[in-house]
Order: structure tokens, then C-alpha cells, then sequence
């Protein structure tokens, strides 16, 4: 039996004369890339050049829509009004479709980013208005979020196909919720740690919290990050022991 | 023998809070909207808005692509790379199709806004970067754009269905150019005077210049405007007498 | 004996090409002018403008800041850090302060906008971040809000100068706050209705509740409004029988 | 006889999440410190910190105004308006000004970045609005630029004091202009040499052509580069050169 997951991970985000992370490296280890789309992140030109380099790598480009906050890179709440969030999602994944589309490929699903992720876990007018736009742009788009979900469930609602991802490199719970960053213990930091909780995670779809509980964990895929070297190897060293382990590794679209 | 043309006008040009322009009005008179895409004016919300505006009055929608430059208005040059000038086009025509989309319809053809278009009358890297976006994102999308246009000979020249427009309101010099805004009698006033103009412009294909002469002018499109009560009114004038003078206005879309 | 009272409005909010409101009208009828820094409205064009006709009609000139929002007119709440907000207030107050300076004068006091006025009615950290940037920037320069807010008390807390203001078109509750807008009576329309109250509010310190009780109220400021004609309408009417009954509508600084 | 020179260099061009340059590295070798004021790069928090550690290395605070250009990093020629140019550049000195008064220093002179930097070396009547914004802002405030250029000849015309300033890594031609980049050799690599071109430059007052003339620069200031680790280095090359060599390194202001 080939157990099989999806590896994601955030690109495109830089803008301007500003980089950040190392997309190329990202490139040879997701299967997912979650491009971002302008609000928070991502002139056009650093959007496009990633585009083509997620198809000429056959990596599936899924739209990373944001508030829009370049100052605070979309990690700051910001109280938008349902119709003003939908039509902000609907004008990035048209733009990002658009890039794609001249690179040869389609934005193929969507992720919601940074403090829009966080706030759709529970915020339910912003989720369905996230939902909304998704509908309306392209009703066979898959969204990509946090299993339990606020997100989720109203996406589930309305027929969208959802699709769950655990943290490689985030410390869980003992109710199977994420710890918070501000508690001690929340991030990992130890690569070949890392890639055997995850490698665990596949294949036998369980995970230890923090306390060590024993977790029944249901992801189809799996964040990972690239904005540091030390992420970048940590990606690598998913990507290897996965391999190494007979593990498929495959987009879920 | 019926005579036809088509009217555009620039729409969508909110954002956020700040409203301009009377599109309601402008909707019951042209058959083409240029409608704003987010770089020079127009917030998703507006935009989406006027998408749907446009398709309940059977308007065509164009992209209006323009400079990044809110504060400018998309009126002021800037030495732009081709490179970031043909991803920066291609982000605005896919949001504006997306939202497009959602709303029911499609972008159908581009125009470029403000310095934009004024650069690529002349500016050969700019006009064929802007030629590039609209080809690749869709070679079947036509170029609306000023006759004898370095913008539209770049079109023309890969195989781009181009549309010639001429402007209700400027006065004309006898080689056929527009009388730059800072001279005097470069704009035109009076609404009856105006619509009789194009009246004739569409019926006899002339129109006088400045000083007299008679000019033979083709145009598919003549552009109005609605940035000011007296801007609509002298759009509707001429709605009136093409109507009345048997004239049918179509889009050429 | 002669009453006083100092009578504020938002100016300097158009942006570009956009405009908002009548300022010319409004700076014949204020005597302090809260005029926009930038960042949810306000190019340096339009503020530069602001300041000198504020200077020439001997009004005072106040540091109007808000969240980094043009999108959102200031109007969205946005989760910003402390440290982020201080930095951002400071620097407005020091855009506008040049300003200011080169007009002849210099920004006298200091009124949060919108959602962050709202925000800091309640919310302690946001509070103390605006009240840290005026105290840091000018610990001389008062502070102007809404009485009882955390803010006012944050700010007198650490030596500030508070400046309370009253609403001169919005109902009260009978506990002395402000009716929520979406509720049924929460703002006021009658000129006339509106002009008396602020009389009476000036003369006896009292104003109505929704309810009919009859509240102490302490404003040394009121606040009105020029974004519409009947806005101005009504500004200028408070103006008049505020005149007529003798009141000294004089600045509080 | 000691000799003395000032260097000078970009900082504080991060924004929000986004980091450029080692301005730690940069504050222990430069005198003078050109700081983004937030239009073509700069958050105020990134500002405020910058001019805090300027203060703390007792490097003097300069204003770097550019185009209002994010996306471009002010590197792109704008055709905007002088009253628009002046007005904006009002703006930057203020909010800067603002931030090192909070930090317990003044802006102390003014250096045009980018872009608007290159334009006004020829650009009239961008050279004019710029200072013109100087001259209201504050007329003892000294500007910093290339020797010839328009900007500083007509700053020079209306009083303003003048600092020149030499580019340690730029070939020049035998006419004493920079050699354009797009030209092979038109940017110099080793820091050995060019440490000793800057400590002839300041010890005898001439530097090398391309072509081996040997030209008479007059220069208050070097500029020097913090981009990458390499600039850094040779900045860093430069100060131990000229520290050795006796050159006292000053400030201008």
C-alpha cells in the first residue's frame, strides 16, 4: 500500500525590490504552491515569474488570498465587511487565475493567508464571504484550511470540495487545536524530528500533542515553510524522509 | 443604409469612500465601458458593482488598464519596464475578468487609461508591452486606441483586432491629431454643436479641424465622458440625435 | 455672561482626483479643523491646501490619524500592533506638522479618525499607543475624544491635555453614550432641531437622551460634519444660532 | 594637515515584513545616514528604529525623498506635477523630521533618492519643486547631490547650502559624469581599490576617469552602498582605508 500526501507551501511573496524566502529551493519539495496575489504580497511581475516557474517545476498554483495590508503583510485583523472581503478574494484569484493562465496553467484552488486564515477558523461573516467569492469565481475550486474549521464547515455548506493540512513544524494541542505561537513549545525547530512526525502523520494519520496525547489527525496536506534557510532545510528533509519512505508525494489537485 | 458606431466611456473610477462620475447615467448611453481596474481607480467592490451594471444594460466591458499610481490618478508617466508593465497590465485585465465573470459576462476588449494611453500614442517599449499582456493573456481580446497609434500599429503588427475611436469633445488639428488641452478651443463645449459632430463623423466619416479643414476621419467608437453633470448631459445630446438621425449604436463587440 | 465653545470638523479627506466634502464652506463655520495625515485619506497636494486655507481663515489646524487604510477610508478596525500604531500616529502628526509649518502655523492638537477613534473608546493598548506618539512627538499638544473613552483617560493618565467633544447629529443613550448608527433615532436630521440642541448644550450643559431623560453633558468641542450639502447645511445653521445667541465660538487652543 | 570627508549612505529601506541592507553594519561606518521617508520604502516603525540607532551612533539623520513608488522603490522616472513633487516632498521631511524628533535629533539635510535623484540632475522643474519643498520646509536645511546638476545649481540660487558628493564604486567619464550602468566597467567591484580611489579622492581631490584621465572632484561626502554583504564589506573597507590613512571622517552637518 503507497500512502500518499500533498506538501504546500507559501511563494510569490515578494515586492518590488523586496525578496523574501527562496521559491526555487520550495519548488523541488511542494507539490502546492500557494502563490500570493497582491494584497499582501506579490507585484505582478515577481507573480507571473513564479507562475511559470511552479509549472515548469508541474507544481499546481492555488491562490493565496489576503487582506490587503502591504505595510502589515496581512498578519494584522482587519475588520473588512463581508462584501468588500468577497469581492477582494474574487479580485485576486482573477488576477492570479490571469498569470497562471499566460504561464500556461490555472489557479487550481484557494488558500486564504496569515491573519484571513486565522480569522476564518472561527469568524464566521468573514468565512462565508471567503466562501462566497470562491463560488462565485469557480464553484470546482477546492479550498485549502484548517481541519474543524469555521472555514471549512461553511465551505463544506455550499458544495465546495475542502481540503484539511497539518503544520509540519507547529506543536498541537491535546484537543487537536494548534498551540499558540506565544506559548512556549509551539514551534518545532529539529528537521529530522520534524520529518518524522510527519512521515508518522502519513502513514498512520496520528500525531502527539503537546502533552503527549496521541492524535487522529485527517490532513491531506501538509505546510511547510521557505522564508528562512532553516525552513528551506526543513522542508528538504520532509521532502527526503517522505521519499525515502515510499511515500507518495502528490498534489491534491 | 443604416450608419453605425459604438460610445465608450470610462467607468468604475471610485475607490473606497471617494465616488466620480455618474455611471448609472453613462450606462443608458454608451454601449462600451472602460471600467477601471484597481491601479489607477477602483476598488473591487466598485468595480464588481459596475460589472453588474454593465451586464443588466447590455454594456460590453472593457479593461481599462492604467499606471499604479492612486494618488496620480493614472495621469502622470512613468518609466515603467516593459517587463512590469506587461505583468502589471495582465494582473488588471484578469482581475477585471474575473469579476467580469462573476458578474456574467467577460472583459471583451482593453483600453489603455490617462498617461497610458497618451504614452503609447509614441512610446514604442511601452506600447508593445502593453500589446504583449493583451496577447498573451488572450490574443481574441481587441485594442481600443487612437487612430495612426503606435499602440495600434504594435497590435495590428501581431495579429491584434484594433478599434479606432475618435473624442466627442477635442477639437482636431488639420493633420488630424488631437489639439493638446493647454491651447485654447482644444475642448469643445456646447452639447448641440457636439452631438451634431459626431453625428456627422459617423454619417460623412468627416469632421472639421480646428482651423477649418475638413478631415477624414474613421473611428468604430467615439468616447465620452461622465465626470461631471455637464459631461453627462452632453453624452446624452448625442445619444439623442444619432438615435434620432436613424444612427444605430452598437458595440463592436 | 458669555458661553463658549469650540466647533470641529474632518477636512483635507480627498485623495488625488477624488474629492470629499466642501472644506471652504466648513472652514467659514469651524474654528478647529481636524484635517487628514495621509494614511485613510489626505495627499500632500490637497493637506498643503487645507493648511493654508485653515491658516488664512484663522482656524486651528489638528492632526486627524488613522489606520494605514485608503481602501477602507479608516473606517475598518485593523488589529495593528502598539508599536506599529505609535510609529504610524507619530508619523502623521509630523507629515501634517510640516505642513502645518510651511503654511504659516502648526498642528495644535491631535483627533484619531473612524475606526481607530472607535477602537480607543475601548480598546487599552491602542489607546496607549496613540496617546505614547503624542506625548513622545509633543507632550504639549492635547488631545481631542469622545469623554470617557479610555483614550481621554490614558491620555490624562500621563499628563495630556483632554478635550471633550459632543456630536451635535447623533441621539444619546440615557447612560450618556452614543445611540449605535444602526439603530432606529441614532442620527438626527432636522437642522433647526439640531442647532438648538447644541444651544442648549453650549448654555446649560444638558442634552436629551433618546428617551427623553436629561443628561449633564461636558463638551468643550462639537463635532460637525461637511460630506454633504446637508451636512454643510446643517453645520452652518448651528453656526448661526449659536451666533445669534451669543456664544463665542472660539477655538481650544 | 588633516583631511576630512563625510560618509554617507541608504538606510532604513526596509517595509513591513519585508528587510534590505544591514543598516547596523552601515551605522558604524557612515557619518550621515539617508533615511526612506515612506514613499519609496520605510515603515514608520523600521523608520523610528533607524533614526533611534542613528541617534545612538551619532550618525546624522538625513532626509532621502523619492517618488511615491512602492512597487517600483521609487526607481522609476514619474512625470509628476512640481506643485504635486513639492508638496510630497514637504511631506516626507515632515514625517521624518517627526520620527528623529522622537528619537532626539532633527532631520538635518535632505538627499533625493532613486529615481527623482537621477531626474533632477537635468529636470528643471523637478529640481526646482524639490527645493522649493526644502526652502519652505526649513531654508538652513543643506541638500546633498551630484556636483552639476541642476538640483544643487538652483538650490545653490535660492541659498540653500550645498553638499557634493563622489560615488566610491562608479567609474566616471573623462567629462566627470558617472558612467552610465548599462556600460561595461561602469561599476567598480574590488574594495581594496576602491578604498584608495576614495582616500586619493579626499587626500588630493582627484579620481581616475575610465579612460585614465585624471579628474578634479570636489566632494563633501562619498556615498557608499549597504545592499548586500559585499557593500557592506567595502564600505566597511573604505572607513578602515581612510580611518588609517589619518582622514577624519565627519559629519557634514
Amino acid at each position: 500500500m503507497t500512502f500518499r500526501v500533498d506538501l504546500n507551501s507559501d511563494l510569490g511573496e515578494g515586492f518590488g525590490a523586496w525578496t523574501l524566502g527562496d521559491d526555487d529551493a520550495m519548488l523541488k519539495v511542494v507539490t502546492s504552491a500557494n502563490i500570493a496575489c497582491g494584497f499582501h504580497a506579490g507585484d505582478p511581475t515577481t507573480l507571473l515569474a513564479t507562475c511559470r516557474s511552479a509549472v515548469a517545476g508541474d507544481v499546481r498554483i492555488g491562490a493565496q488570498v489576503g487582506y490587503r495590508d502591504l505595510a502589515g503583510f496581512g498578519r494584522r485583523f482587519i475588520d473588512v465587511s463581508p462584501a468588500d472581503l468577497t469581492a477582494d478574494v474574487m479580485y485576486q484569484i482573477g488576477a492570479l487565475d490571469g498569470l497562471a493562465r499566460v504561464a500556461g496553467s490555472r489557479v487550481t484552488y484557494v488558500k486564504p493567508h496569515g491573519a484571513l486564515y486565522n480569522a476564518i477558523v472561527h469568524h464566521r461573516e468573514q468565512a462565508r464571504a471567503v466562501v462566497d467569492a470562491v463560488r462565485s469565481y469557480d464553484a470546482s475550486l477546492p479550498v485549502l484550511g484548517l481541519p474543524d474549521s469555521v472555514f471549512l464547515a461553511e465551505a463544506e455548506a455550499v458544495g465546495l470540495r475542502v481540503v484539511t493540512e497539518a503544520f509540519a513544524d507547529r506543536a498541537y494541542t491535546p484537543e487537536g487545536t494548534l498551540v499558540p505561537r506565544n506559548q512556549t513549545g509551539a514551534v518545532l525547530h529539529d528537521p529530522v524530528a520534524i520529518a518524522e512526525r510527519v512521515r508518522r502523520l502519513v502513514a498512520e494519520g496520528t500525531i502527539d500533542a503537546i502533552d503527549g496525547t496521541v492524535l487522529t489527525v485527517n490532513a491531506d496536506s501538509v505546510c511547510v515553510h521557505g522564508d528562512s534557510p532553516a525552513a528551506v532545510d526543513m522542508a528538504t528533509e520532509i521532502w527526503k524522509l517522505l521519499t525515502a519512505s515510499g511515500v507518495s508525494i502528490t498534489p491534491f489537485t
